[in-house]
C-alpha cells in the first residue's frame, strides 16, 4: 500500500530519497533503477553524487531514464538524458555500460528490454502540477498504455510545452516524445515519488485523496502495492490525514 | 507485471492454482491469504483439502474472505463465508482462529485490520462474466474505493442478482453487501486470478487486451506488478497473443 | 528459519516438492533453479514433467546442476547431467539454452557466473546417508568452500564411491569431481531439501537436532534463513519434535 | 551472498548504515529490527536520531536488543538496554510499545517470540576484536545454539570481561548473561555488520578470508545469503580482495 512520509522541508525530502536509493545501491545482485530528471531531484543528486562517485562497489546498478524529448535533427542526447547526465551521471562518473538509454529510436522495445533484464526494482519519479508522471500528461496517454510515442499534436498546448523543454529552439522541437506509460510504470517492483513545494500541494491532495482518474494520471500510482511518497511539509499542507 | 499461464483444461488450471497456494502454505512465518468462493475454485478446493486437512504444520496461515452478502435478519454467516465453509474451511478442518471473517458489521475496519496484520500476501480471485472481481461489479465501485458497503439500490438489476445469491429467499435479501474495493485488492502483495470456460473468453480478452476502464473492473488488476492469471484454454481462446 | 514439513509418504513428499518448484516456474521474471539428481527426486520429476513439457510459458527458468562426476577420457556429459537429462530435461523437452551446465571445465567460474545471473532463487537438494549435500561428503570440503574440485584421493574410500557412480567402468573413474561448496549453496536465496525413507531417519535427526558440524555437512544448511525441509514420515520417524 | 562495502572513514560507514536502516523505517508494514549497542554505532545513532525522533510515520518499527548483561541484584535495565536507551531510544523518543526487550527473565521464549512476530527483518551488529557478535564470544556458544544464557564460569577470563561491562561494580557482576545465538541470528532475513578502525583489521580479514570456524564466531555470518558488511578503510586495510 502507499506509504506517505512527510518531511519538514525540501532538504529532508532529498535526504530520505537518497537513503532509499542508497539501500538499492548496496544490494548484492544486479539492480535496475529508473530515475527522474526535472527540478525536484536536484538537491537529491547533489547529496547522492559523493556516495556513488567512482564507487566500484555499486557497479551492480543499471540505470534507466523513463522518458525522452529528442532534439529534432540531432543525434545527441535528448532533454531528459542531458539533464540526467548533468545532474548525476557525469558528476558521479557512472560508466556508460551501467546506463540504459530510452530514446526515440528504441522505445518500442523498451518494455520487453526491461522485462528481460528482470524488471525495474525501483522507479523514482516526480509529480507534475497537472498530475503527470514521466511524460504521461493528462490527455496524452491511457492507464493501459505501455511505453509509447506521444505526438506533439496530441494536445493544442503541447507545442508550447515541448518548445519550453528544448530551450525555445524552434527548429529543435520534435514531432513526438517518448515515455514509459502508466502500465509500464506500474510494473516496477517499487515506486518512489518525491514532491516538494506549496505549488504542488493542491495536486498532491487530489492525487492522494481524489478519485483514480485518467485526468490526474498519478492518481493511478497510488494503487501500486509498494509505493512510497516522500513529500515535504509544504507539498503536504493541504492533505486531510497527515 | 502480469504473468499469464494457459492450461489445457479446468483440471490443470485447478492444479496450478493449488501449487501456487501450497507454496504459501509452506512459508515459515505468518502468511495472509484472501480466497474466493464462487464456482471456479470448486475443483481447486477438492484438490487442496487433503493437503491441508488437520495439517498442523500449516498453522501459520491466516485466511480472509474478501466480500460478503449477508442474509437479512439472521446472525449466521453470509453467502460467501457459507460457501467457503462448505468448500474448504469445514472439509479441511481449518481452526476458527485462522479464519478472519469480513462481514457487514466489521467492514469499515477491514483495510486497517489487514494493514496491522502485515498486508495480504496473496489474494486469489475469479473473474465475473461482466468483468467484476470480488463484489466490484461495473457501476458499483470506483477504482479508488477501499472496502465498503454497496447498497442494493446501486443498480436497477442488483436486487435480482442478490436475490439469486441468497437462494431466492425474498425475505433474506439484504439492503447492502460488502466488498473489498479495487484499492484494497491492489494493496495485496500478490494476486492470483483463475479463469475457466468459453463463457469467460470474451471478458478475459477485454480484461487483458482492452483498455483499463471502470466499466470492466478487473482491467485494473492487470496493472498490479505481481499478478498471475491462470486461464484454461477455453477461457483463453480469444486472446490475440498466447 | 528452517521450515519442516512432514508428509505421510514418498508420494506426498514428491507432490509438495513439485508444488514448491511450480511456484517458481510461474514467476514473471528470469528465475534460477539448481536441481538435484539422485534417487530421491525420481517420482518428483515424473510428476513435474507433464506440467513443464513444451510449456513455453515457463521459458523464464534457468536450470543449473550443482555437482558433476565427469567420465574420464570422454567429452560427454558426466554422471549428474546424464541423470538430469534422463529424469527431467529430456522428457520435459527443456531447451538447451535454459540449461546451465556445471562441469569439470568451468567450475572455477561457476560462483561468479551465478552471481552475474542474479543468484540462485532456489536450490533443491537431497540428503545423503552420511549427511552430505551436493558433493560435500564429510571430510571433502569445508564450510567456507565455494565451488571446487574434490580429488578422488581426498578419502581412502572415495575411489569406490566414484567407481559406483560411473557404473563400475574402471577406465572412466575421473581424478576429481566438482561440486558447489557449502558457501556456494548457502548463497542461494531459498533452499529446498527433500528426504525420504527410514534409512535417512538417523541422519535427518542428526542434521536437525544435532550440532552444526563439518562432519555432518548438511547441519550447516539448517542455519539458512529460508530453508524448507520436506521429509516423509519414515525419514522423520526419529525426530523428537514433530 | 555477502556484500562488502568499504567506506573512506568512520563517518561514511555511519552514514551508509543509517541509509540502510532508514530504508527499513520507511516500509509500510510492521518491521522488526534488532540493533546493536557498543561503541561502533555511536556516530550512527547520532545521525539517525533526528530522522526518527517523534516521527509518528515510523511507528511500524519494532525494536529488539539481541543480548543483555543484567546488573546483579537489581530490577533495572541491564548493560545493553541501558546503552541503547542512552544512545537511541531516549534521544529519539521511541515509545515503549515499540521496544521489545530481551533480558535474563524472558530469554527462553525469545526465539519463539520473534518467530510469532514474523521474524527479524534486519539485525544490525558489530564485530568484536575476538571475532564475536552479540554475546557469542569464542568458546561460549556453538553454531547451532539458539538464544541462551552463558554462565560467567564458561571461560576463566569471562569474569573480568563482565566486570568491565558492569562498570567495575563487583557486586553487580551477574552469574550469567543472555544472547541470541548463532542459529538465532542466522534466522534474520537480513544482516548488517558494521566495522570500524585499524584494531579490527586483523579480525575482519580472518572473518572474511579465513575458514568458517567456531573459534571465530562471526565467520559463520559470512554464509548468510543476505548479509551486508560496511567497513571503513582502516578496518578493511588488510583484506586481499577489496
Amino acid at each position: 500500500m502507499m506509504k506517505l512520509i512527510i518531511t519538514k522541508d525540501y532538504q529532508e525530502m532529498s535526504e530520505l530519497a537518497v537513503q532509499l536509493l542508497m539501500s538499492y545501491m548496496m544490494k548484492e545482485y544486479p539492480t535496475n533503477l529508473a530515475i527522474t530528471a526535472g527540478t525536484t531531484p536536484e538537491r537529491l543528486y547533489e547529496i547522492l553524487v559523493p556516495y556513488v562517485k567512482d564507487h566500484g562497489q555499486f557497479a551492480n546498478i543499471n540505470y534507466f531514464n523513463f522518458d525522452e524529448v529528442p532534439y529534432k535533427g540531432t543525434d545527441s542526447y535528448g532533454v531528459t538524458m542531458s539533464n540526467l547526465n548533468r545532474m548525476f551521471f557525469h558528476p558521479a562518473n557512472i560508466p556508460a555500460k551501467q546506463i540504459h538509454v530510452l530514446d526515440e529510436k528504441n522505445y518500442k522495445e523498451h518494455d520487453e528490454y526491461i522485462e528481460k533484464m528482470g524488471g525495474l526494482d525501483l522507479i523514482m519519479l516526480g509529480l507534475g502540477k497537472d498530475g503527470h508522471f514521466c511524460g504521461n500528461l493528462p490527455g496524452t496517454t491511457k492507464f493501459g498504455d505501455l511505453t509509447s510515442a506521444v505526438p506533439i499534436s496530441v494536445r493544442p498546448d503541447m507545442y508550447d510545452i515541448i518548445l519550453d523543454e528544448v530551450g525555445y529552439q524552434v527548429d529543435k522541437v520534435p514531432d513526438f516524445y517518448v515515455t514509459m506509460g502508466p502500465k509500464s510504470v506500474m510494473r516496477a517492483k517499487n515506486i518512489l515519488m518525491i514532491v516538494s513545494g506549496t505549488h504542488k500541494a493542491e495536486i498532491l491532495k487530489q492525487v492522494i485523496e481524489g478519485p483514480v482518474d485518467e485526468h490526474v494520471p498519478s492518481s493511478l500510482l497510488m494503487l501500486h502495492p509498494f509505493i512510497t511518497v516522500i513529500a515535504d511539509k509544504d507539498a503536504a499542507s493541504l492533505l486531510t490525514a497527515k
